[in-house]
């Protein structure tokens, strides 16, 4: 019988993984992979899906998108504390494409095997373009970083910089000049949105520590209230202490809060921490070799009938009114 | 910040998986879900991914689509011997319908209350239909009924009746006529279609009793092969001990032999146990409530260098040429 061309897709995709980090009690080739945690802990799990057109653009390099397919799961464990382990594919096509796949094949595997996360499972069907990761991590039960677990006083940090894959977007959209930065910083922009760094490390160095955590995928104001939802709190934040890069910084000031504030697609960690940890935070931002920044508090509910709510302010403790949508990706919600 | 239509749909099917069973250590609402296996066990754990136009048609009816969207994948499960526990849904659709997701979610959370696996999470997103599953189960991983473990002289088992699915389709297709069937056989041929079982009690009561066990998701032919592949064996099948319903019998004899053969989308097990297993597994369909038939022999392969194969018979032990294609969903491979 004749293997159909998507069954030699899922060899393709099952050889690779043969030869990456075996993690598993069973992987690719039964009705069901077998996984156990590590001994003591629970597995996290996190399923993204992304879309072309709406996640990602048709013109994009499959190698960065393989690698961003798998980042953006794996960033999910990162907000968790969890260390990855395994993961899941299903993909659909409208045709099999040998040269795209073995793009996007590499840029998923170089990252799989960079954190020893494999690929236990998948599928393959002809249709749109469709990219369904499920992942999984290893974290002991107690050191998950939740997002409900947020106190009063607690600092809020953030890593890296934020707003630089929203900005990298704008150029492509046309909404500011390229001529505003060199290539150097184009080149840095562009990286930002198409190969995120997931901040494994320091998800790993922050349990214990942080109350409280998530990543940003949508933008500051949208995520940040997920903690505060969950916590019941409300925060104080100073827009001008979020991380900027150079490049970001050439906007103009209004357009520089909004890719820093509402950009999303930054996949950094947005995390809180009671002031006591202030050393142990940064040498944990140290140790995962990524900068890590305090930009704002935690603080009770207004009133607790109150909605969460965050209050911005400038460097000059002037109130800001910021009524900014959450990443909007590539077209209006 | 006004709730985008995907951020209500979230929370629509998070309500509903809040007021059902609790298998995970957390559920829906953070970056990750945490889950652990039950002691002693591992997580077995299935993606699928079903397209409209290739797994279902747009005339579908919701309802059956949420039963069919898990049962796949809970079928999965069965074959592996493993209890679900706990699922992960994404979701992509052009834009939401509200009437439509209700029903969807009606059908996909009563068969996930009924086998108590709880929805930990998921994604939802705008683009093609397109709904990807990943399930959770557990099983003890030397109990689990893998494809590798046939042995030479093992009895070929398949559970109720194959090909129901696939005459389904062919009324539909207008492959042949309907008036060939009476209303109650139009009905069940079309529910084996929509609404077919997984044989989760079945696949329990195998463990310890089969040495391997898939589920029929591409058509006999092509599934056994696959139980041949990893564990280097032939078999030898009687065509016409395959089970098949009343109505199919109402079909040609070549087109049953199409329907059950090749059909597809079955989703009965088929599995390998020793002859000194009959009693105990007659017994095993009679707890799970499912018919359980011998329709072959495992045997060694003719040379140890060839492919494995299947030899095909018909009740008069005349040899047949079968070269079917395995399940062709609804277009051409």
């Amino acid at each position: 019988m004749p293997l159909s061309e998507f069954s030699l897709i899922e060899r393709f995709f099952a050889r690779r993984a043969e030869s990456g980090p075996r993690r598993a009690v069973l992987g690719i080739g039964d009705d069901c992979a077998l996984l156990a945690p590590a001994p003591g802990q629970v597995l996290a799990v996190s399923t993204d899906m992304l879309v072309e057109g709406r996640h990602f653009l048709p013109s994009v390099d499959p190698y960065c998108l393989g690698h961003k397919t798998l980042a953006v799961n794996l960033s999910d464990l990162a907000a968790m504390g969890a260390k990855p382990r395994a993961f899941t594919l299903a993909l659909a096509m409208e045709a099999p494409r040998e040269a795209w796949l073995q793009a996007f094949a590499e840029g998923l595997f170089a990252l799989a095997d960079r954190f020893e996360c494999q690929l236990i499972g998948g599928d393959t069907t002809r249709g749109p373009l469709n990219l369904c990761v499920t992942v999984f991590g290893d974290v002991p039960a107690q050191a998950a970083l939740r997002r409900d677990g947020a106190r009063e006083h607690d600092d809020v940090w953030v890593s890296g910089t934020l707003g630089d894959a929203r900005a990298a977007l704008g150029v492509l959209r046309g909404e500011w000049p390229s001529s505003l930065f060199d290539e150097r910083e184009l080149a840095s922009l562009q990286h930002a949105l198409d190969k995120p760094e997931p901040r494994i490390a320091l998800g790993l160095a922050l349990r214990g520590l942080a109350h409280s955590a998530l990543d940003v995928s949508d933008g500051l104001a949208g995520d940040l209230l997920h903690i505060l939802e969950r916590s019941r709190l409300d925060a104080r934040i100073d827009v001008d202490a979020v991380p900027r890069s150079d490049a970001v910084r050439k906007l103009p000031l209004d357009a520089q809060r909004q890719c820093t504030l509402a950009g999303g697609d930054d996949y950094e960690l947005i995390f809180t921490a009671p002031p006591g940890a202030r050393e142990a935070i940064a040498d944990a931002g140290a140790r995962a070799d990524v900068a890590v920044t305090r930009i704002g508090t935690i603080s009770a509910l207004r009133h607790a009938a109150d909605e969460p709510a965050i209050a911005w302010h400038d460097a000059s403790h002037a109130q800001l009114s910021v009524t900014l949508q959450g990443f909007d990706h590539f077209d209006a919600n």
